[in-house]
């Protein structure tokens, strides 16, 4: 059976949600990043990033959420676009977007306004503005057709519900006045069964909730090296 | 023919290297990023997030140079590894981890230490910290077999290519000695005809080099929100 490593963070729950999408079976494992576990060697020997989530499904060793996301689409064969060129063109340069832009800049946008110390001012708004740029897009997108990549509900929807789940976090309480389309697919996939059901997996565990100091030191390891700021 | 828009920095030139490896004819469309180019709606109306590179081929419009290694791989047939779950798997994994990690960090790290203001102590510290992290876990990768995957030069060896031309850059003039593997890499491609060829294809067109008042206008337009450090 699928082993499903989780946190009940943005990345993991992309994956909740397609294992729930597609009924298929797999066993949850907790990795508690907030206690340091992501750094055992156990899980570092699964995803050398020491992130989660991660997947092994048999032989098969999967690490970041998109690249799961792509993989079990492809194992099933679901949630995927029509098979033309055209529409796996998009579908790769979405499922990119949202790797390599709306995760990281949200994260480092997160990071800064709620994590980081003063001074930020710089910080806080190259993240802000990037990220609201990017969510921009998302919601021009989802302008033009009901999903994504045009009438049919995919992988990169699901991919973007991940981090669509934590806007105001990311952005503000007042950021869903500008991201009407993107709220319109949350509200949507909120409702759909499996995402309930994906929802309900942090209840499972115990995670730890506190951002104290073992936390600040296991999440943001890089600031052992400052003097002041660690 | 493939029309490849590009840019002489480290993401184009992943697909500059693909391309010549596989010897597919494309045109090559000059992006002068520098000069806001990128924000100009023919182009934006290929890759709305205003980057270089993309890619038209035919119907299928494919923006992001990870997506368009991917989808290039997968239309040819070559620099993938071995077909098997185990394979792909690893392949999405660390694709996925170059497009997510090494580009995003490296990026930031380049960013704050070349192009922001002070004060950036923290930021420069974070992003540093980040690449490095990331850059060791690459070069922990090539330790066990002569190419990301195994013993097979894939795409995702193509993706390391593209930011390793620019470790010197992200983490200083003596990055090299603790990242020989990844050093290793990068010489044994950049000696390969394909990638002088990639390289070669910068003498093209006159890009402007200048990072002037109108380059950081264009690149960073997040900057036209505060007050001092536009």
């Amino acid at each position: 059976m699928i082993k499903f490593y989780y946190h009940p963070s943005p990345n993991p729950a992309k994956v909740a949600l397609f294992l729930e999408e597609a009924g298929l079976p797999y066993e949850l494992i907790p990795v508690d990043t907030r206690k340091g576990e992501q750094h055992a060697p156990v899980y570092t020997a699964i995803n050398p990033n020491a992130k989660t989530p991660a997947l092994v499904d048999g032989d098969a060793v999967v690490f970041d959420s998109n690249a799961i996301l792509l993989y079990l689409a492809e194992k099933t064969g679901k949630f995927l676009p029509e098979n033309t060129p055209e529409q796996r063109a998009q579908m790769l340069s979405w499922l990119m977007f949202v790797a390599t832009g709306i995760g990281p800049y949200s994260g480092q946008a997160v990071h800064f306004k709620h994590f980081a110390p003063e001074p930020k001012e710089y910080a806080v708004n190259r993240y802000d503005f990037e990220a609201q740029r990017h969510w921009s897009l998302i919601d021009a997108q989802l302008a033009k057709h009901p999903y994504m990549l045009g009438d049919r509900y995919t992988l990169v929807d699901m991919a973007v519900w991940g981090w669509a789940r934590a806007v105001p976090f990311i952005l503000g309480a007042e950021a869903w006045g500008k991201l009407p389309q993107v709220k319109r697919l949350l509200d949507e996939i909120n409702a759909r069964p499996a995402a309930q059901r994906a929802e309900a997996l942090k209840a499972q565990h115990a995670f730890k909730t506190e951002m104290d100091e073992e936390a600040r030191r296991v999440l943001f390891p890089q600031n052992a090296r400052l003097g002041a700021a660690s």
